[in-house]
């Protein structure tokens, strides 16, 4: 760990206040890591601004020393994104975390960007509207964090990712300039889209200091059902089926018998830990839609051998289903010491060839993958339970994970469908994108941080 | 007219053929304008690649001899986004007009540029999908053309534009790179989003030689009504009680008292011509969910004292309705000379205020204005009825359209919602954008296309 010369240290102090300074070893800890297992590295210091005017002068400081700047929020990134870079100073947002305003007129809401994603969503549904956006994290990630990552989530299909929500923002870039970027209008195409390139940049091209979000009329009904399947191939043809139908339901979320039994000993739903796959399925919108769409998916799981289809009796049951899937990484990471979150995406028609291929590979390389996913769009969890101490089956683990990452660009997929790049896919990303494409988004780089000020070494070296 | 070297010529007959090479003055009149009012440039010379490979080989020989390039499709833009550079070479795809896939398993379209936007609709509804981006010019425009100004239309409200709508790109870069951006995923974070820097570019950073489309189930049902109005604002509050309703309908269009008397006179649909405000109203989805909603906004309408709501009787009498509307430009442009047509968007919240300074602007300076446009989305189209050989009339629309812009970013909205900057907003672009974001678009722009080859002089100077 290098550490900051006192000069700037002092300068940081001036800017936020002694109380928002970090610089002691032990409270340096839970800043070194996000939620991806095994990276962390230790910042030289973290500050907490409490404003826009203090992020500027912070990011000018860090500019005229040469010091590098993370930006995080509550760090539960899952690449790696928001671990430090070797003598940075991290940028915990955190204490920006204002809902500034929600405006039913023109269904918006405008936001710090240390605000809770739940706590944005529950400030829309005060006005029966709605943010769609539900990372897993949900409950503690940050919106920041969702928009510097594009976050997906258990809606995606339907609704779409974080992206499609972001209508301006508010970004420092590296030389300390503040920029807006996109407007509240609904339709806007004057200039280059720059915001879209703020989006999912995973903090490498400036620093988001407020979001501007688009909301959604809250729906009126909503009905989660869970279908039981004996063969993982009968629940990724029923979900084929159901888009086939010209149905888009808000989740269709799949897991495997691992990924049921440890979220069954978590969480005591009532999950059966005897089938291959566990299907839970939403749709939302107006009541009869609702109805319709429900009971052709009941028939369509029914027809392709679901073993069993039930449908929450109520809202509680409905939150209760849906709550133990979002306990599934959770649930997964008792099991063993070190959890590795996969993040495989493949066209919807690849889905059951992928599955397979990942159970394969378990078996040959005698490791537990316990895999689950936004099977609605093609969004795969393999999650290795491993043991990092264990060296003969990190060895296992790598090979079995660059198998994965392989076959998904073999399918036409990509190698990250919500978590990013950060640290943790960087060797993947240039074949995925191809030499061109790879050189232009670091001609883009060079050209917004042509001193590698911010989040250095994440999404490429 | 400056004209290419014989062998720069050559070389172009070399790539593409003789017969898809145009040199003539009288054959280079078709594409010295779009659809853009007073805006007209002589190319050097128009060619019709039908290949990537075509176009890849064309834009490095541009590039090796400093030729700039204009790309156009149907030459519908109505921003000059596709006019001429002096000395350029236009590059027409319209012949690059293939659907080359419709993908219903995984909901996506692939097409080359020069496909027509209607058509890509129509290959769609043979497999009960749906492409919504509905610009007015669909019948005639290329999805190029609409992928480079990111086009709007009358169902953005619900369904969104273009962009929304794009997966994935080829693009072919300033030096003759050919990169692919984007992929058939639904969710991909594998990198900074490209293709959104892409689309909406209008053609000044690269050349796009093939999309990737995202569709959507067709709605089952639809309704379309139109209410008619003694006062504007009843029509602008009952967009917003629908809204505020938490109603999102597909289309709400407005028509004022002279465009609806040139629509009646054009098309003869039994549009009143002595209202002030027609406001065409449509809803799709489930059928139970159209038939609520279109007894909701029918009771909005009259309780903002609509003076009449009709109700299509069947499909005919809607697409007869609709079609009204979209003939709304053709309509307006037969009663004078010279129709400019202009495209500010203000916040929802902000469209009564709007009409009314337009219509107040208009008899201020003794114009005809007639105004229409997606009343849902706060994207108005006052379309100035002129001459351009009147000068003292020249003036005063100036002065008329300045107003209009600067009052547009008083509201908080954008100088363009859907037609793009182009030459005709650039006067204004850097005000709306402020220096830093438009320092950095342009920086983007020199790393990009160093050389200025790509539609140079559109958007910036």
């Amino acid at each position: 760990m290098r550490s900051l010369s006192a000069p700037i240290v002092e300068a940081l102090v001036s800017i936020v206040g002694s109380h928002a300074v970090l610089t002691r070893a032990e409270d340096l800890v839970p800043y070194s890591f996000d939620g991806t297992a095994t990276l962390n590295e230790r910042p030289s210091a973290v500050v907490f601004p409490q404003t826009t005017e203090q992020v500027v002068r912070c990011v000018q400081l860090a500019a005229a020393h040469g010091t590098p700047i993370v930006t995080r929020g509550s760090g539960t990134g899952l690449s790696g994104g928001s671990v430090p870079t070797p003598g940075c100073v991290v940028l915990c947002l955190t204490q920006m975390d204002a809902i500034l305003a929600v405006d039913p007129r023109n269904l918006t809401l405008r936001a710090q960007p240390g605000a809770i994603t739940q706590r944005i969503d529950d400030a829309a549904a005060r006005h029966g509207l709605f943010y769609p956006p539900d990372p897993g994290s949900l409950r503690i990630s940050t919106i920041g964090g969702n928009v510097a990552e594009n976050s997906g989530g258990l809606r995606g299909l339907k609704y779409g990712v974080t992206r499609d929500y972001v209508m301006a923002l508010e970004v420092v870039l590296a030389d300390g300039r503040l920029v807006r970027l996109g407007s509240s209008c609904v339709k806007d195409v004057a200039g280059y889209s720059l915001k879209d390139l703020f989006i999912g940049s995973e903090g490498t091209l400036g620093v988001i200091t407020e979001v501007l979000l688009k909301l959604v009329p809250r729906p009126a009904a909503r009905r989660t059902m869970l279908a039981l399947f004996d063969r993982i191939e009968d629940a990724a043809d029923t979900v084929s089926a159901i888009v086939a139908a010209r149905i888009i339901p808000c989740t269709l979320e799949f897991l495997d018998r691992v990924t049921a039994g440890c979220v069954e000993d978590y969480a005591h739903v009532g999950l059966p830990t005897d089938c291959a796959a566990v299907l839970l399925m939403e749709t939302d919108g107006h009541p009869a839609a609702v109805a319709d769409e429900a009971s052709q998916m009941e028939s369509i799981a029914r027809a392709h051998r679901a073993r069993d289809v039930r449908t929450a009796r109520d809202d509680a049951e409905a939150l209760q289903l849906a709550g133990a899937r979002r306990n599934a990484f959770a649930a997964l990471a008792r099991r063993r010491p070190t959890t590795i979150l996969e993040d495989v995406t493949v066209p919807r028609s690849e889905l059951a060839g992928m599955v397979t291929f990942i159970a394969e590979t378990a078996a040959a390389e005698a490791l537990q993958i316990g895999t689950f996913g936004h099977m609605g769009d093609g969004n795969l969890h393999p999650t290795f339970l491993t043991d990092e101490r264990n060296q003969d089956e990190m060895r296992r683990v790598h090979r079995a994970l660059d198998a994965i990452v392989k076959k998904t660009l073999e399918l036409g997929g990509t190698i990250t469908g919500e978590h990013g790049i950060g640290l943790g896919k960087k060797p993947w990303l240039r074949q995925q994108m191809g030499d061109a494409s790879f050189e232009l988004m670091k001609q883009v780089k060079q050209t917004l941080d042509p001193h590698r000020l911010l989040n250095p070494g994440k999404i490429f070296d």
